[in-house]
This record gives C-alpha cells, sequence and structure tokens, in this order.
C-alpha cells in the first residue's frame, strides 16, 4: 500500500493570554510549539506547522491558519476532532482539511480581518478583561471614525509600523475599518480589513484611533501621522489583549486553481 | 468630631472561574473573603459584607450585589475606585454608594436576571470558554422558546430545584425568559429575569431547556416536569462556567423610602 503525503490546512483558534505569541522562540511557550508537539504526537512523526500569521505575545485569534505535511492515513477533516481532544482550553482547532501540496498560507493572496477591542467604562470588567483594553477615558466614535477614514486605501503605513519590521516595502491597503459600540457591555470594537498589516500595524492605528477619540488631536492629524512617515507621529502601540485576528480568507481564484490540483501521490 | 457609621452598598462582577463562589468556607478561595479581606484592610477596620446572591462555584457576575457596614471616612462612592486598586483581575466594583442603614440585600424586594450562555459550535473556541458551556448537539431554539414558555409566571420548581435546598417555599416567579443566538459567534443566550431563585434553578432550567432544544423530548412535557414537583423529572444542572448573575433591581417603592431615611449618626 502506498503512503500519500498530504498538507493540511488548519484553522486555529487561541486566548493569546498566556503564551509568548504563535512563533517558536526559546524559553517561552508560543502557540507554534503547542501545536507541533501535538500533532507529532497524534501522527507519530516530526511536524513542523507554518502559520500564516505570527502573532505577538498576547495577542488572541478566532483563525488564524497553518498549514503541515504529513504521511499519516487520518483524513485531513478528522485531524481536528482527534487534536482537540490533546490540546489545552486555551488553543483549539476550528477546522482542518487538505489542501493542495503547494497551499502557502503566507505566499497566497489573501485578506485579513483583524479586531480591536476597547473597554470603555469607568471601571475595569472582570469578565471582559482577557480580550479587551480598558480606557477610562471619554471617547467620541464619531471623531474615531472621521480619523479612521483617512486610513482606508493604499498608503504608505511606516508611521504606523514598530520599528523593529523587517518588511520591505510599508505600503499596504486597508480594505475597510468599521467602528461600533455595544452599549450593553461598552465595548468598542475597531474591525480591520486589510491584505496584508505591517508589524504592530493594527494595535498602532487602534492607539493612534484612541488618541484622536479622546480630543487629544483633531481627525485630520491622522492624515498628517501618515505623511510623516515615521513612527513617532503616531500613537503608541495599544496593548495586545485588546486584539483578535479574526480570520483571513484566501482569495478565491487562487485558491479554486490550487484545489482542482490533483495532490501527487508517493510510492 | 463624631464618627458616622453607614452602610455601603457595592455593585461586584467577578469572573468566577477560579472562586469556590461567594460563600466564605474554610480551605477554599471565595468572593466573599476576598472582599472582606481587602475592605478591611482598605478601611482599617473589620469588615463583613453581605452578599445579595450567594452564588455557587464557577458562576460569574456581572452585577452581584453586597452591603457592609463601615465608620470610615471615605465617601461610599470612592470605596470603588480605591478598592479596584487592590483587588485582583477576576474581581472588581462596578459601583459603591450609601444606603440607608437597613437596607438588606436579601431581604429587599428585587428583581434578578442571570443569563446562560452555550457556545453550540462543532469545536470549542478558547476565546469563548470561560463563560460558556459548550454543547455541539445541533439545537432547534423554537422548541426551547416553546418550552421555555411553561416556565414562565409564578409556579412551584420544586423540580427545578436541588435536593440541597434549605428554602422554605419551592414556589417562585419567573418573569420572562429571552433565547437568542449570536450568529457570528454561535452562542445561544438564555436570559432569566425573576423575583428569586431555588438552588441551581436557573442551570436546572437551561439543562432542560437544552434537552428539549435537542428534541430528547416534547416542550409540552416542560409542564409534566413541572407537575411532578421532583428533581429527578427535570434534566441536568448546566454547568456552572455558563451562568452569569447580570444584575439585580431593587424594587422602586421600597427603595426610595429607604433612600430618603437619614442615616443615625453615632457620637
Amino acid at each position: 500500500m502506498c503512503v500519500r503525503m498530504k498538507r493540511v490546512m488548519l484553522t486555529v483558534a487561541y486566548d493569546g493570554t498566556n503564551y509568548s505569541g504563535w512563533q517558536i522562540q526559546p524559553n517561552n511557550v508560543t502557540i507554534e510549539e503547542v501545536l507541533n508537539d501535538h500533532l507529532s504526537r497524534l501522527l507519530g512523526e516530526e511536524i513542523r506547522v507554518i502559520g500564516a500569521s505570527r502573532t505577538d505575545a498576547g495577542v488572541h485569534a478566532l483563525g488564524n491558519v497553518a498549514v503541515f505535511d504529513t504521511n499519516a492515513r487520518i483524513p485531513g477533516e478528522k485531524i481536528s476532532f482527534a487534536m482537540n481532544q490533546r490540546l489545552p482550553e486555551d488553543i483549539k482547532i476550528l477546522d482542518s482539511r487538505e489542501v493542495a501540496a503547494d497551499f502557502h498560507p503566507r505566499k497566497q493572496k489573501c485578506r485579513k480581518i483583524y479586531e480591536y477591542k476597547i473597554l470603555n467604562t469607568i471601571h475595569p470588567v472582570p469578565n471582559y478583561r482577557l480580550f479587551t483594553h480598558f480606557n477610562y477615558w471619554k471617547m467620541d466614535l464619531s471623531l474615531m471614525r472621521k480619523g479612521a477614514e483617512y486610513l482606508v486605501g493604499e498608503h504608505d503605513f511606516a508611521s504606523f509600523c514598530s520599528v523593529k519590521t523587517q518588511a520591505l516595502t510599508t505600503v499596504r491597503t486597508v480594505r475597510s475599518i468599521d467602528i461600533q459600540k455595544d452599549e450593553a457591555s461598552s465595548i468598542i470594537t475597531i474591525r480591520i480589513t486589510g491584505d496584508g498589516f505591517l508589524y504592530n500595524m493594527v494595535r498602532i492605528i487602534a492607539g493612534t484611533l484612541m488618541e484622536v477619540a479622546e480630543g487629544k488631536y483633531p481627525p485630520e492629524q491622522v492624515k498628517d501621522i501618515l505623511d510623516a512617515r515615521s513612527r513617532s507621529a503616531a500613537g503608541p502601540t495599544a496593548p495586545a489583549r485588546g486584539l483578535t485576528l479574526i480570520g483571513m480568507e484566501f482569495l478565491e481564484e487562487k485558491k479554486e486553481e490550487d484545489f482542482s490540483k490533483k495532490i501527487p501521490e508517493k510510492n
């Protein structure tokens, strides 16, 4: 009987509170490491996942994506169930499926959706603490929305990028920024969709829009901050706990083309 | 200068995950104990709170209520801020204010609102794990709503009460049961308002309504369960983690009367 090598795509959700981010590093527990360990034990071979988004320490995900290759016979779609029996409560696989052998989650064109959540109340609320940033300053959402408008579209986001970046270009396209407040919980959600994000970009956007909403400077200054192309022009990097990678959408044309390819069998 | 004894009411929110419930007990950490300890240290005198609802181990609150008496000079409304500097992240005071000296949160007529949350997906989701009960069975909300209708009104809820109860009567009034599903998160919320609840009553209602929604028995059987007046007739007690005490409303007439009373001064 022939053993078939296959590539499996995982949709991964995690509460990032207790992890040093996605990417493996010495002396710290990371999401990537936990996935590699449990997959290797489940499948009986050394597994190394490739993640779509290497989220920072403390950042959460409802839909990060990872792929890996395996010779194991277990069908791709069963791996989520088997893994969820083993994984800790704060990391779970929401979907698993076989994909084309050349599907690479960081080379594939895709759209990412992030949400930054702000608890805007007088006192912090325990039930919301893990997934929101607590900010008690009065915020004007109409100012915040006005400031956000300057960021939508293709821009050089050098001002909204950590100086630690290794990116070749700081030009990115933000597709939309939607800002809503849930009155029952007083949680403000900034939902950002884009074709790619620079290091800390969403958190610096959130930090800047909070300053606009607090009235520290007018919404029009967001345009000046963009033009400055300097990290020091923008607001602070908002804390990691408020940020969740909601999901990513791999662009249809490419996806269908890839998915239709026959997976080569090995002798 | 005279020292004035005053009664202070706290609105308390907590993530109950790591506590053995509200009420003090030996060898376990409880919400009541943590409040007593921090209040005593803040105010420099021995403080003993009286809680409105002695929630069970693992149950959460967005608005439980407690009162205590103090001779301290700090204004009642400042106590929340001072306490939140000291309290752990999973217990916070959302409001503090002076009330009439005879205001007793368990003797006062009040309406309580509870929410039971069910994550109804194929796989558990880490971000929702602390405040939802994960149930992957397909649920029909129209059946659940039909079953819930039998519970609204004044009934003998003996079937929906833990056998451990010390209640003199098992007759209670449920004012409303509202059932909604959030499509984005697949979280079903059962919101129950009533004038008082028996031990485990909301969790047994939730456990029974889940069985109705799963099609284990028809909604009409909820009436038979009520009529049986026996705990064994109802469904299981749903897990504590899905339950949150949302808040309580002290009935206006009584409240205004009490609030208008002058607080006696001590010499």
